[in-house]
């Protein structure tokens, strides 16, 4: 069985859609926990969902915005924020599999970064962060939004999944032909990983210089 | 007495001036409830008022933004954030007359933001999006430098005013030809709904999942 | 003797890097203060570092950005802020030495701002804008991701200094030859200003509406 470019569009483009909703679910759920209205729930699931992406593409000045150009998605997650309110019991109860749905959408979010980074730059160092700001912005601007510290940067190995995934995809781009293989390779790996670091709960030492200031 | 596209776009620029006007008080009068200085004051105006068009203009690639173009509004919102300061118990005291002007700046700039999204995208969803960004993201802001919770995603139906002034100008735009007087109803409708909301104390139910979690 | 454009530009650029490592720095160990992990710190660092810039570039419509086309302030940050977690206690004890790093990074940064402002729109009022926008924004963001009311709106002349070497300069290249002796007076002046602003801990007054609200 040989594996053709044009089933690994169609898988990314469903790892797309699953990312978009499992994001969109961790939005809204969020959300919920500040006593917001019906439309700040939808808002911040949107901007969770979309965020890294827009901004990925701000930074590029990569025009029209994915969503801009298929408002379809803004439907898709609007609705998906709408089902996590009703079903917030069973998403909770379902913590597990909604941690691996949010996984692959962080590794296919990341891929796409680095693709897009490294076809507009040609540079790894700008592909790789390419990467984080689509793996991981959104849940940043969501945890501001709802007056937290942004999660990400103490949480499992998020942000390091995103910066593998992003230097290896963009270190075959660069030097090797980027083969399918080798991608779904670094995908699972990402993934694996990130699964790896849930389980065990790994997470990178936390810096703390409370009492240290300038004052 | 007829009323000619002309007489509509005189209208609208002194409703856009008087939304500016409003919003960078409000701006003003928030921040120097934060113990800010005279600048953070002035800047919180600034971008209360300009901050939803400029993110409006950056997600369409929209260029140059309003305030670049057109300076002088920079100085407006300046000159209305330092008059707020010494006038605020005055301001205060006109609160009933500060939420109606805020209410016309709410439906000016929903209108223009609707205008222009369809304008670029013809797209309803995206110029109903754009109505939304441009009424309401400057205040989000306003609250994120604030350190507080956006107001506006539990605020009397603020951003179902937007919503619903970009979805049927929108509608307009795409299935009849854009009329004034239709125009002219949709902006009288969003007014009036939203004095109606703020008189009667009406929000969207909130959501409250304080107490779930995914620890 | 005489100083040449060519001495200006490696003077400038050397202050950039000074600038860029300061704000990195600085970024660094704010996000250690509040326990977020190596990839938390970096992430803050570059923001604090590169952000002002970003957000010029972005309000203007000027690609590539910066960081874009030179991804090594990226790797140059990045090492600066590892190198201020070991250093931290160094790095605190050389507290006055570090402000006068930031304060030379501060009067750069504004400066550019205030250079590509005016080159891109001939205003003197976005050119000023452009300035404080350089100058201070990393600082905004890196405090609303630490979860902070941004301390720039309230710290001795901060803005105001960016805000002063903008109009100075701006006002100089409408109406005077835009020459070396007169820019390199402006920067003396900014960061003399800051400087004396530090020592004598001089603030612009806060304003204090507590009590005062709308509700």
């Amino acid at each position: 069985m040989q594996i053709t470019s044009h089933d690994m569009d169609v898988t990314l483009h469903t790892l797309y859609l699953i990312g978009i909703i499992a994001e969109g679910m961790t939005g809204a759920i969020a959300a919920g926990r500040k006593k917001m209205d019906l439309f700040g729930v939808v808002t911040i699931a949107l901007i969770t969902a979309l965020g890294g992406g827009t901004i990925r593409n701000i930074l590029l000045n990569v025009y029209p915005l994915t969503w801009v150009e298929t408002p379809i998605y803004i439907v898709v997650v609007t609705v998906a924020a709408l089902l996590a309110l009703p079903l917030v019991n069973v998403v909770i109860k379902l913590r597990r599999l909604f941690l691996i749905l949010d996984a692959l959408g962080l590794i296919t979010f990341a891929y796409l970064g680095a693709v897009i980074g490294y076809s507009v730059t040609h540079s790894i160092i700008i592909a790789t962060i390419m990467a984080i700001v689509t793996g991981v912005s959104g849940g940043v601007i969501r945890d501001i939004l709802c007056n937290d510290i942004p999660l990400v940067f103490r949480s499992e190995l998020y942000a390091i999944v995103a910066f593998l995934i992003g230097l290896f995809q963009a270190a075959l781009m660069e030097y090797w032909h980027n083969t399918v293989y080798a991608t779904i390779f670094i995908l699972c790996f990402g993934f694996a990983l990130r699964l790896f670091a849930l389980n065990k709960k790994i997470n990178l030492p936390l810096i703390d210089y409370k009492h240290k200031d300038f004052d």
